[in-house]
């Protein structure tokens, strides 16, 4: 990774200092890959920081966690005032928040930055997200935005926010990845054993949808993955394990969903779905012990119609994941009293990622249309899709539950939208519940409220009439 | 609390020393509800410690956090080799494990103990979950078991296992209280919104079933909510504002289930419906943007099976909640190196707390039939439950998806039942885009291995014949 940023930072006109402990690496790709460019090499930090120009730039790239905080003590005796430091590693954003903290207290602007796109982009054009010391920007703004992939003629790069934000935000965005793949395993399951259709048949499927509203990397590579046969001309994919790995940034996603108290079910549920695939033992026993019981238990609609349906469910599903995941960014900027730079997120998501995909480009329009847009169903263009795409989605939902095809990721985008449309949901009944056993107390609905029970005040009701302010008593098991 | 959990020791014959910071309040406490009770009671730590037995055993029910840290330091030069300190508050459980740790060095044995049906039950019988460390349990064990609330002749109350086990098994106790609330809260939603039934007539529903299989407390109190009218003669719960809270412990189960790798789904579905339900503010904003579509508008099946269906559904996703808690808490055990007690686990459930219910008595009896059981479906009792209920489980998932009522508990339990009883699940897809775009590589089915792909080893395809070994950049937003 950082091996490659370096020769895409020389491709760009930038000189470019080389280190790594390992001295022998360095040589080595001095002598080679490096041979020829603006690249210089250092073989100890002295030197390594002594060949920089002032105000100093310098990334590291080693694994998160403490490999950073040491390097960033080992080269602090080395830096002056005003010198600048990037990670540019996969770090939780708590630590580029306390490291921004910190190192402002040296006087060195701490600039923490998400890179994706892997070995590939980071050579050719990566999608990066910094975050930390705005002062720093300036001062990286050329380089980075150099490098980086371009979306039409626009960089994938742009300031993010304060402290850990460029880390947050790439974190959601690995957790929308998460999102994205397990719509598309759906998608494809569903066709597979819902429709007995052959890997040929989904290939042209993704095929076509590449052409609409999901055209994206993902489809494009599934569509690859489809039609690529192992030696015997057989589907390879039909005999890879179905056990997910996962590293963690989505994990980290889910649980920060939780600890803000924001409801991002769509990630979760991806998160979740990776960890019942990797319990393969258990499932594989599971599979003789539990049999499939349905009213209806074979496919009986229109192919076509449905297909068309399907491909309405992973449009609005994906648009439910992505309104979670920018409410989710909202949030945090609100809670940790970041600035965020939200129209600017989407964009740099449009090249050089994972998840780059036209669609990207119509939530940078979204958001460029209304910087504070509240929610992305708000705007009109989302607005129109999402109602179009309804009918065929609820039944996407309701025939994979009756042909028994787990769908986690559509189900909970439904019923996520079934419920953020939905002015009174049963959440009143849960709070007459813990009135009843615990009186937790409760609120009165506005236009509910009388000279009993007020808006805004906390009542207790003594719900059985027998005495007592609590009645948890009544129930004998 | 502390006062009722005094009053209930004194009842059962025992003789209890009451201590407060605030003195008056310990006069006050022996001078009313204490008066002519075996309870005497102390004005300074040093007067505390002295009235009691050796080895003495301190119960504390403070604030969880720092005032438990804080306690244990204050009495720690007050006890001797082999005292007791029980930490009866809801603490969370890396503190108790971190606590029983601590205090094993200075001789002291640490309880951290989970206790469960509020003031009531405190005071006439609540569930206690005490572990740590184990040498306690012989002192404690009589005193517990008398208060404790009883299934039949036997105390809900035994040891559940090392360090912070007790706590544990509380915080997925409450886990699962949020997942059994948020389940009957759907199934009202359905039978109000989509059979627009009246509250009388839910409340003869909620009555009935609290007859059959899902009797319960909960559907219990449900039954009584469904039927009590404010001054006006409407039913009250109507008027109550949709907007639950939730104060942490459900939150805690669901993180660590992430950290744990447990695809506990239904929970987590839970604690996000509550956050969904807080922004209520921006759902009314919603409900003004966001219309329902959908081919069939309106309910139109036979109205008597349907509730059955709604009986089984609500049915079928409790046993997979509670097989979902059972396998976070069988890894917990594991991955913590915990002896952990299962068939008890349930046992204690079964009374003093909120989801006391007669299915906890078939849970009970499903673990002491075979106290190994890797899942709760694998038993006799539950899999031919799941097995009756599967058809009209899946009408009620279908239908609620096609009538727009949000049912993110039920169907994310469908689709965990569907996803753990499939060998093979599309995470092949999965793990082949993670291996076309960064090269992550796969492993083979076993039935699959051949010469090219072993059974065991990490294989990596060059899945576009175009060179290189990884190919991300085919696609152009």
């Amino acid at each position: 990774m950082g091996q490659n940023l370096i020769l895409n930072m020389a491709d760009h006109g930038f000189t470019v200092c080389a280190y790594n402990r390992t001295v022998s690496k360095v040589d080595h790709f001095l002598a080679n890959e490096a041979k020829g460019k603006s690249i210089v090499g250092a073989h100890t930090n002295e030197e390594f920081i002594s060949k920089l120009k002032t105000p100093r730039r310098v990334m590291l790239l080693v694994q998160a966690g403490k490999a950073v905080d040491d390097w960033i003590e080992t080269l602090l005796p080395l830096l002056e005032k005003g010198d600048i430091i990037i990670d540019g590693g996969n770090s939780h954003f708590p630590d580029s928040n306390r490291r921004t903290q910190y190192l402002s207290t040296k006087g060195i602007r701490f600039v923490g930055s998400g890179v994706s796109g892997g070995e590939e982009g980071a050579r050719y054009g990566p999608s990066i997200m910094p975050g930390g010391d705005e002062q720093a920007w300036p001062f990286i703004k050329d380089i980075f935005q150099g490098i980086s992939a371009k979306a039409g003629d626009e960089p994938c790069c742009e300031w993010v926010g304060d402290e850990g934000a460029g880390h947050y935000v790439k974190m959601v965005h690995n957790g929308i990845e998460y999102g994205d793949m397990q719509l598309i395993c759906e998608a494809y399951d569903i066709m597979k054993r819902g429709l007995n259709m052959s890997n040929k048949e989904m290939g042209d499927v993704f095929a076509k949808w590449n052409k609409g509203v999901l055209d994206s990397f993902l489809i494009e590579i599934t569509r690859d993955i489809m039609y690529f046969n192992d030696d015997d001309g057989t589907p390879l994919v039909e005999k890879i394990l179905d056990q997910a790995g996962q590293k963690g940034t989505g994990k980290w996603t889910a649980i920060n969903a939780l600890d803000l108290g924001m409801p991002v079910t769509l990630i979760a549920e991806a998160v979740l779905a990776r960890c019942l695939s990797s319990i393969k033992a258990e499932r594989t026993k599971a599979s003789t012990k539990l049999q499939y019981e349905s009213r209806t238990q074979t496919f009986d609609g229109n192919k076509e119609q449905f297909l068309d349906d399907l491909e309405q469910a992973l449009y609005a599903s994906k648009i439910i994941s992505y309104a979670q995941g920018f409410m989710l960014m909202q949030e945090a900027a609100r809670d940790y009293k970041w600035k965020l730079n939200k129209p600017s997120i989407a964009l740099m998501w449009r090249g050089g990622c994972i998840i780059r995909s036209v669609f990207l480009k119509d939530i940078t329009a979204a958001y460029r249309n209304n910087p504070d847009l509240e929610n992305l169903l708000f705007d009109d263009f989302f607005n129109k899709a999402i109602h179009t795409a309804q009918p065929g989605w609820r039944d996407v939902v309701a025939k994979a539950a009756i042909l028994g095809i787990p769908t986690p990721a559509f189900s909970t985008a439904l019923s996520w939208f079934d419920g953020y449309r939905t002015k009174d949901l049963p959440a009143n009944l849960l709070q007459a519940q813990r009135d009843y056993f615990g009186a937790h107390t409760f609120q009165i609905k506005p236009e509910a409220a009388n000279e009993k029970y007020k808006e805004g005040e906390y009542n207790h009701v003594n719900w059985t009439g027998r005495g007592g302010n609590v009645s948890a008593s009544t129930y004998q098991a």
